[in-house]
């Protein structure tokens, strides 16, 4: 029960992304650290900071994006997508992430499936993702990430 | 040197459809068995036998699958999702997957990567697919599938 309570606390905090680092990064919190990155990413964008908003995936040649423009490979293409496509705050809008399911894949690694849904002055999108995460020594980070738009309903 | 050749030699077997169960199923190659499941799949869609094709999934209410709908839960519900899409096999055409990518997440769980296309008589398309798979008594199993068509391109 007092671990219960602790988890649903260290869940709050990590929905106000005030989970410290050391707390995100522990061995026995998985679900607060993804949450954690998830939260902090979805400050980042919506403060225009795409760099920070990349914090959340793994600096590797090796990160993989899939998207409707086929698969990205590598932490330089994927954040060269992102400046593309989201060259200014107006065409950034407003992020929010929901659903969040995160499931763990062994002791390292989770799979994270969501709904995201922007806003923006001209429009308004949304769809789903799914994200697999992997437990490095500086934290959670995204290995590779599958975001997919609804299709548009007539 | 000798077990390069052997998994080079399980991987065509794999390819061709033909690697036995009790090889597909073993411990030391998860990506032939992977492979295997993959296209045992690709042959059920292409003689428009929707049941085998499912056999690549967990049975689970907890499988999921996310498409351009949105997040489908259970193995029943993913079913009548493809045979309500797919109700003959002219709308199911020829199914072809490719640039198969496997990596391992720990020792029961993988990620793979991949591209679907789909020909017709009335029309051509393709996408990319993200899948986890997991070890089960029974096999290597799809517990999660996001497919996404690519953008047509003007």
């Amino acid at each position: 029960m007092k671990r219960r309570l602790l988890s649903g606390f260290m869940g709050i905090l990590a929905a106000c992304g005030t989970l410290p680092d050391s707390v995100a990064r522990g061995q026995d919190e998985p679900q607060a650290a993804i949450t954690a990155v998830m939260t902090a990413q979805q400050a980042a964008w919506n403060r225009g900071d795409v760099a920070s908003f990349m914090k959340g995936y793994w600096d590797s040649p090796e990160l993989t994006f899939s998207g409707s423009s086929g698969l990205t490979r590598g932490y330089q293409p994927v954040f060269e997508r992102y400046r593309k496509n989201y060259p200014d705050q107006k065409a950034m809008g407003h992020l929010d992430f929901s659903e969040l399911e995160v499931r763990q894949l062994g002791t390292d690694a989770a799979l994270v499936l969501g709904r995201w849904h922007l806003k923006r002055d001209a429009d308004e999108l949304g769809g789903t993702f799914t994200l697999v995460f992997r437990k490095f020594p500086d934290g959670w980070k995204i290995i590779h990430d599958h975001t997919s738009a609804d299709a548009k309903r007539m």
